[in-house]
């Protein structure tokens, strides 16, 4: 816990074809931390869309950013055009060496390999890319949440939000959390069990696997060339996730959110910019 | 369930002082809900801030919309603003007219309230604002998620999350519901179990209900002036939650989310526009 007196600077990164919730669901706590001045950045200071249309402006662009106490990386599609992003990577290596808590959720934690920063870090990240993880020098946890030092890691899109609140534990104490989910009445009832592909109805997670299997394939590709250039040794085992097994467990994200039998509707949700 | 050919319009309000989440939790569902197309739509085109900065665009304006399948109303502070605004309270009534479902979220419900859309229904909403449904001739159901016929009621923000799975089971049954989930990885697991009053430690309710006090009040005035307006009976007895009452249960929308002992900081967060 850091001292009350202690003001805090936290920002968090927005990109184009962000998945919003990975950003918004922690703006709920993020922003509700006391003594604390939080912000968006983006490249620019341009809004941008979501990977579903919603269009998010940052507050500030990567430079007008002081140095942060705390540091949020999203992650969601998007996150696959900016793995050699100097800019983007540079950025986040430079706020994380400062700063006191680095929080990435989903995808995020890509972007964070990329930046070299998962070297011998225990991590969690989105199912889908989990087997990634090894790629980028991390040691894979399959929790929602997972926390080594100053860093804290949540898995797929909502996990942000659990995420949030234990990082807002670790900043200002157990009550500062739970004023905050009091404020958000966060006591959830999902309707169904089907939240991971251990607990979905089969057939659905194979509908989940089958439509995002080339936006996997592309990380993949792009998580062994990155490790090439971090030294990082490769792992020789295919990974029951990847792609390249039998039953690739591809990722959700890009899904069409489609159940089994539906046809492929001709995307009608908004336009990117 | 609609039939799977059947495109449905989906349409969110948008509103300066929005409490973000309300719009942005269902967001991740209603943007997937399969053969849709969805749109937020403002007062007008321009970004507004959520009670806490956040900046959000319309994507069109209340006149541009079509008549909406789904009509999805969220809440938040800048609610109340609106109670008297006869384009914004006019365009919720001429929707769900038509509307084959209504999705209330948190104090959206007085919106649809001061609509004149309550008398006899079966709804909740935020528990601060609970004790106010029967203004609006509504029978509070103390529920986190109350379905009553079209209708879709959830009760405080991050409740927006599970009514909106339940919303897409009810347009395109579970199976697309469950696809949605798992793309979500909606499988919560919160750090503490304060996320309603019932539950949260004691001195935190305490501290909810003493900060936003005055918007609680100023709310009740509201209701009572509408309850006269649509000629419903006004509630007699002072209910427990009520500002007036001994141990008042005031709302925690607008409260600065400190836990007890914390000093009053200057809000440091983004200013409005």
């Amino acid at each position: 816990m850091i001292p009350r007196d202690t003001h805090l600077h936290i920002g968090s990164l927005l990109f184009e074809g962000i998945d919003q919730i990975d950003l918004t669901g922690p703006f709920e706590v993020l922003s509700r931390i006391p003594n604390s001045t939080y912000r968006i950045y983006g490249k620019t200071s341009a809004p941008v869309r979501d990977l579903k249309g919603l269009l998010l402006t940052p507050d500030a662009t990567l430079g007008d950013a002081p140095p942060l106490d705390v540091l949020h990386v999203p992650g969601g599609r998007g996150q696959e055009a900016l793995m050699d992003d100097a800019e983007v990577l540079g950025w986040i290596a430079q706020q994380a060496a400062s700063a006191s808590s680095i929080f990435s959720v989903c995808t995020g934690a890509l972007l964070c390999g990329a930046a070299g920063l998962l070297k011998g870090r225990r991590a969690t990240t989105h199912w889908a890319s989990f087997h990634l993880l090894p790629f980028f020098g991390a040691i894979p946890i399959n929790e929602r949440v997972v926390v080594d030092g100053a860093w804290i890691f949540a898995a797929g899109v909502t996990a942000g939000i659990d995420g949030a609140l234990r990082l807002a534990a670790e900043l200002r104490g157990d009550e500062a959390a739970q004023a905050i989910q009091l404020h958000m009445v966060y006591a959830p009832e999902p309707p169904f069990n089907a939240g991971t592909p251990e607990t979905a109805p089969a057939a659905i997670v194979a509908q989940a696997r089958q439509s995002a299997r080339d936006l996997t394939a592309k990380r993949e590709r792009t998580a062994q060339r990155i490790a090439a250039k971090l030294d990082i040794p490769v792992p020789t085992q295919v990974h029951p996730m990847s792609s390249t097994a039998e039953e690739p467990l591809a990722t959700n994200e890009g899904l069409s959110a489609l159940p089994p039998g539906w046809p492929a509707y001709r995307d009608f949700t908004k336009p990117t910019l």
